[in-house]
């Protein structure tokens, strides 16, 4: 009997997201697609492109609504999702896209977000090393709780981990620019989204440190530093000790296509560090991944290559005469950015083949 | 009586944007435009835009063809100046938007172009500081030989000259990150130049350390830096012993607008550098410059704001967690960026105001 | 002394085009710009591309801050105007961008509408013809109050007013259907209009004949109309009695680029027209016009071709396998479309050069 | 055991659309890709999306690499099949995605095409009414050689064919205009495909009636008409003496958009049909239909909405003032209107389930 799910925040860019791979995953059900505003509404006029659920309606998003599923999504804007998680203390599984359960600092969650904490879920990116070898990928199998990542965070931390867990690159001076799609900010009525602002132009927002998934990556990153005793250290240390440690300018720039990351990130090559300690980072973390590929040498990702899919594509440079290791990683902001990352993740939770329902071909051209 | 002007490359699109603007220059008079394998087709045919020229048929383009103006655009691929350059030697004003004339450093040329090296020839970026507070603008001044710029170089050198000159940046370990419209890589029939191939994706090329356009900034970055004797140093100090002064990690991102750049570009912080130190620099370059504005704190450009006109437009961080100054600027790669430019320049060397038949204003939405 | 001028609607899209276009107007002081919610904010906040005015505040839209100027433009949302045109009765020129003054019929206002109705003013479109040859140039000659046209009707009907006015085409089954940029749709907090939804579709709107420009163009229509007596009829006539004799099926399809209309038009071939019948008409129509350009035969205009520009580009073709005649026409529907027709109007009003502060040339690519 | 198939032009739009699907079929295995100059090199190269095929090289396109399949596809340039088919006798399937096999009429052949005449398959497009109620899926069972339709005629033919076979539309004043992406072209090196030509620009080309897929549209309209006799008239009955019974004036417009088509087709509404007779029309022919959907009165599509997926969404009018019934079909032309056709068509023709590998739910926004 497939899994009954409950959809919150369907009428939105990323529940929209959620909705079309769960439509193709053949071990769920959707149930129940809830909103706020729209409650009461068609799916299809929200989502017109999702026709075979086209016969759904939109509750409320309610503590009842979603009561009573074996899985729930929650597609919220950050700081909502916080009040439903109490009232879903009975849910088998907790899927969040929103940032509440993300960060483990305090600290960090205080200064780039606000208002009330939330304890920290198992982080929905299962590719990333977490120090000693591991990956998140083991903090996912069996999880009752997950944090679906920042589309922009996944994608830098993805693209700098192995590097930082070998030591090759020097995390004191990380600069990450990236090409992003206005999907990544939502379906929301702002003067900057609109397609008139956009079309024809690049669009830079958040710069110079505001951005809220600067702590999120840095988080990721710290994970990976090979320090002998990080596992003892107080759930703070990453914002507040590493501050000298994981240093990273961000800057985000919204380019004329509707989806998809470009993210050209780039840090210091490491004292002694050979092109082949460098390039076997990479190779040794992502080889066997189904989901994460290195390009060859000299090959670089395009976004629309990963439109759709779960994928995420890297291609590396060591730029010896700039000093710096250079990857450029493409992946969809709401495919493998969130909805993708938060199924592959149900699919670990629940101990299901990873790739269960996902594809790892893009749509294009 | 108005100058008379010969372009070549007619049919491209550095030649269409040359004949745009001077179309609407009061003091010149269009009379020749030329071509190579379109010769002997109507202009109308490869720029139907430029409808106030559409009686002009396309000369080839021969020495002859161009002899007898008084001011001749060279607007031809890199590598395709120097035969005409020799040729032209009694031509009162020559202006090259190609790369030949613009690298002081064989050694340089030999790296990045190869091919026959050509005499460096004065910059076309008027508001360029070369050091001791003088700016390019000085050496365009009577000039009868003009080395238009390459747009994206002209965009980062414009963006971090003013640090540079001040001190207060670490010129060792530049960032920039571009996102740049395909015109700019010209009418070429290139599978990677389809629509179909940028249209909803973003596209790296030149990704490590490659592109052509890095010693022209590094160039123009090392002309600026603080160095008592550097008027006496040999021409090809930039780049070799400069090797380890002036490093910059440079990738540019094809996005999905037909023209403008967007250059996100970092250094870090020179020690003791203040706030006011840092904006002070550029406040002080470009507070009097018609061209070229540093936005009020906290505001950033986007590459709308400067279609079709002559401006660039940058917006300064100072990001003191990631140790960094970041400096995003728009151009419109065509207009400031190549013809634009070049007609600046123009302006100076003839004596003519400056602003003569040029825009601050850009098009947009 | 320049005239003063005041532009209400300075926040919007229509504003910031008459605006930018004003800016370059050699007759014209910039004197007041106003908002309604935007008031008292500087106006380089809303439209930054516009850099020469970047010292300007918007005041509030009221009759006192309009009060007092040569001319006043107004660029407000349909219905607002009408409030404004009586308090300005001691304007000596007002020229109103919105609907309000556009339509003689009051039964087409009511039906398409709606709300208080407003004494048609001088249509600003100066190269349509009106019957027996003249044109409404003639009308707008010293003209006080002007209505600037809906850019998709002046579009059509500029497109099919030659073959009406000659007789060469049958107006009871007119079919149009344009591509549009969304700035047609103004600033507007809409989902529609959001860049995600617009990137990468093509998105119809106002299907099956309630689009508000359909009066606009058959009343446009009507007056070319070879009828004798169509002076003598009374204002009502167009749309009562001309049901019959001018039908149009008018489809809109928003696409992704920022500006400009693509209007392809077919109408049949009357009987026994002749090809040199049907290409004379709109040869002889306008052939002295400076805005207005019939391209050769087999070629068709671009919308990038007019970007910036105040021109109208069309093709024509005669299908005869099909019995119609196709015009394309493509212009810019924030420049010749709007503030372009606006200011040649103003131009005409006051007697200066129709051309004056215009440019023939679009900005490609 | 899987069918076992052959994918020529591999390296091109068609071709890698096909694989991307058939990647995804649960019944096929991919075991020979061919392509012409791209022969010998990885399909990687050519087709960076297709991840999960990323071991293939691309042999070279002979009937001895094609020979040896269960299923061949062809997605070669117009006039290129012919040449493989009767080298492919031995072939169980092959499905061409050319036009070489569409067309009845050898008159309408040399009008268009020219070039050697090649006998008509069966036309893949299953939900087309041919006449007498049945469809164009009964056609395709069992079927041995299938020619997949064109992207344009199929989204043309379907808008309409409804009407035709009720009555209730007249065929003889047809008008269809398309928005159009610009991979329906192909990876062709043409100027006019360039993205610097397309981004930001609508550019309609082939007007006038001379597109190729005119005679296709007439003839799938044709082969619906409700004429007794049709079955016993000779092949060139369509082009010859239907000349008269349907007409259609066609225009494609090509919009920044990489996929997709968006036709707003109409006719006059015949004598005395109801708005029921009319809805009704549509209703009966795709209300059982899993890949064409007509959407409730007053919804229209949009091309991102199919984008990916194999559905033709289509939206109606009754525009009674204009005397026009309009419909507005989006379907994304490789998918729908090429590579999903196909691969429809060939699960038709193996008994295999219809949807089997195909989607009926798009990738937006």
């Amino acid at each position: 009997m497939p899994y009954q799910v409950a959809v919150s925040g369907a009428s939105g860019y990323a529940g929209g997201e959620l909705l079309r791979l769960l439509a193709a995953h053949p071990d769920v059900e959707i149930r129940t697609v809830t909103a706020h505003s729209n409650a009461g509404q068609p799916l299809a006029l929200h989502q017109p492109h999702l026709r075979s659920l086209a016969h759904l309606t939109l509750q409320d998003t309610t503590p009842e609504t979603l009561a009573g599923h074996d899985i729930v999504f929650l597609a919220l804007p950050h700081g909502q999702s916080g009040q439903y998680t109490e009232a879903l203390a009975e849910a088998p599984l907790v899927i969040d896209c929103g940032a509440d359960h993300r960060l483990e600092s305090v600290s960090a969650w205080d200064h780039f977000y606000g208002g009330e904490f939330h304890e920290p879920w198992a982080y929905g990116v299962p590719e990333l090393l977490v120090g000693g070898g591991a990956k998140q990928r083991s903090r996912l199998a069996g999880a009752s709780r997950i944090a679906a990542p920042g589309c922009n965070a996944s994608t830098v931390s993805l693209s700098l981990v192995p590097g930082v867990a070998a030591g090759v690159i020097d995390t004191r001076d990380i600069v990450s620019v990236l090409a992003v799609g206005p999907s990544g900010a939502g379906k929301s009525l702002k003067t900057n989204l609109l397609a008139s602002e956009i079309l024809g132009s690049a669009n830079p927002y958040a710069v110079g440190g505001t951005h809220r998934h600067i702590p999120e990556i840095r988080q990721a990153l710290a994970a990976a530093l090979p320090v002998a005793d990080s596992a003892s250290e107080p759930e703070d240390r990453v914002w507040t000790s590493l501050t000298d440690a994981i240093r990273i300018s961000f800057t985000p720039v919204i380019v004329p296509m509707a989806r998809g990351i470009l993210a050209t990130s780039s840090a210091p090559i490491a004292p002694d560090a050979s092109d082949a300690d460098i390039r076997g980072a990479w190779e040794a973390a992502y080889g066997d991944e189904t989901f994460v590929h290195l390009l060859p040498a000299g090959e670089f990702p395009r976004t629309a290559d990963v439109l759709g899919a779960n994928t995420a594509l890297m291609g590396l440079a060591i730029d010896r005469a700039a000093n710096r290791v250079v990857v450029v990683t493409a992946l969809d902001n709401l495919a493998k950015g969130t909805a993708g990352a938060a199924i592959q993740s149900m699919n670990i939770a629940l101990g299901l083949p990873e790739a269960t329902g996902l594809t790892v071909n893009g749509v294009a051209p």
